[in-house]
């Protein structure tokens, strides 16, 4: 298993992620084949050239032929196509994945795969509030994180291969996690933001604040616009680290809103200063 | 009380706002004073060319001469000024702000002003997380809205006048709220989205995520970086709204997560595509 030239690389799920791995592998002289049941998308990638073959449905050649195989699917699609087709796979093929959960996903794949091929998972850090390969961009990933996701089944050789992945996408900044720490830290820095988000704009009819807000709420609200079908997947795969982390926030929202109450501006100043300071290690970066 | 090139501007409080006032306005070609108790700000913006005059006392003759004064203060300080130095204005000066809360400062304010002068609130929803005027911008106007905030005793022409700063200032959009719709609204897009990013940050200790995240978490705590001391004057200025505004949140915040916690995939994905039809609105204008 190696990321070489002449690696033939199956792209399963060419959506805005997909398209946007597919993009960047061709443009470093990959050879990739793209299946994706939507005919439209493996026209407009066929006609501009993001990939060199497509399909609409499994082909057995392509998906035989392929050296390294990533998924960029739903969870609950990934895992039945496993379980339909890994059969196809040629033994020694790497496959590796763009899921945003993996607990619940990676030791129910690793499971149920044949011992001649691995599976390590990854998770590319980066999106857009639009979807469809129409609207992949491999610029989204430079200076993005990408995180490998590793189990005691995973070869040293199959993670040192998923994170030369990594760098070959142009991710800035390359990590390990456990499935569990990619988890909780996935309900914190991606799904608790998003509820956050959704909520600002549900909790009241706020349509006419176009003509009045600033950039904070733009700022706060620019991933309200989301896919419902896959972040409610998402969210419940993981239920417990989000509602953990729903909690956390929750119980620090109600003790800022005690301080305001009593009108405690040491206590108020006292977490501002620590926000502040917290958030510019951040700009640091 | 025209808004003509003639006209002499006085700006007291020469921070991120004031400076950006004050560039926008010279660059329109009038002739601008300004006011600070900071010495280096006065020397920055007479150096930069910023300013016409600068000074670090109230000095008599600037006072007198201003046919407009814009007052870039926190609250507290903006109103110990009146009370301090009307005295030195010139019958039929008119008077405005950049204050983030209205009701608590502006009937105060009119009530104890002279008779010959005239308060016209205004609000420009414009900032960054920098400040002072080595950081002022007048391009932060652009695009953005500016609120003028008229109460009765305001005549119709200081209105128009103010709305005619709006413009030169180079906003996108000149709206007009009553002081009690200004800090509702405020209370929910600009306060509670910085309650919201404080909290972020300070619910855990998440230094080390900034290997982990993605754009998401970036963009609702980059208000995280906050200036205490102003923030939580303005937040105690407007608790009884901003507590309303945290209260509506949070119910709706525990709305979510009882969807959640029961698995109810329908209704989560029902608030996410009445959330994504709102925000859609936004990104129209």
């Amino acid at each position: 298993m190696k990321l070489e030239k002449d690696s033939r690389i199956l792209i399963v799920g060419l959506g805005l992620i997909g398209g946007s791995y597919a993009k960047a592998l061709k443009k470093q002289g990959f050879r990739v084949t793209a299946i994706d049941t939507r005919p439209e998308a493996i026209a407009y990638a066929l006609r501009e050239n993001i990939v060199d073959e497509g399909y609409t449905a499994v082909k057995e050649e392509a998906v035989r032929s392929a050296t390294l195989v990533v998924f960029a699917l739903y969870p609950k699609v990934f895992t039945a196509w496993i379980a339909d087709h890994q059969h196809l796979l040629a033994p020694g093929t790497l496959l590796t994945d763009v899921t945003g959960v993996k607990s619940c996903l990676v030791y129910e794949i690793q499971a149920m795969l044949r011992s001649d091929v691995e599976y390590i998972a990854a998770h590319p850090m980066a999106g857009r509030e639009v979807y469809g390969v129409e609207n992949s961009d491999e610029k989204i990933f430079c200076g993005a994180n990408y995180i490998v996701v590793p189990t005691e089944k995973n070869t040293e050789e199959a993670i040192a291969l998923c994170e030369r992945l990594g760098k070959t996408l142009g991710f800035a900044r390359i990590s390990r996690l456990t499935p569990e720490e990619h988890d909780e830290m996935i309900g914190f820095v991606s799904q608790l933001t998003h509820v956050i988000a959704v909520t600002l704009m549900t909790c009241c009819d706020n349509t006419h604040l176009v003509d009045y807000t600033g950039d904070s709420f733009r700022d706060l609200t620019r991933i309200a616009r989301i896919n419902d079908g896959m972040w409610s997947e998402l969210f419940l795969l993981n239920r417990p680290a989000l509602l953990r982390q729903m909690d956390l926030f929750l119980g620090e929202f109600a003790r800022f809103r005690e301080l305001l109450d009593r009108g405690d501006e040491e206590g108020m100043r006292e977490k501002m200063r620590l926000s502040s300071a917290r958030r510019a290690l951040f700009d640091k970066k």
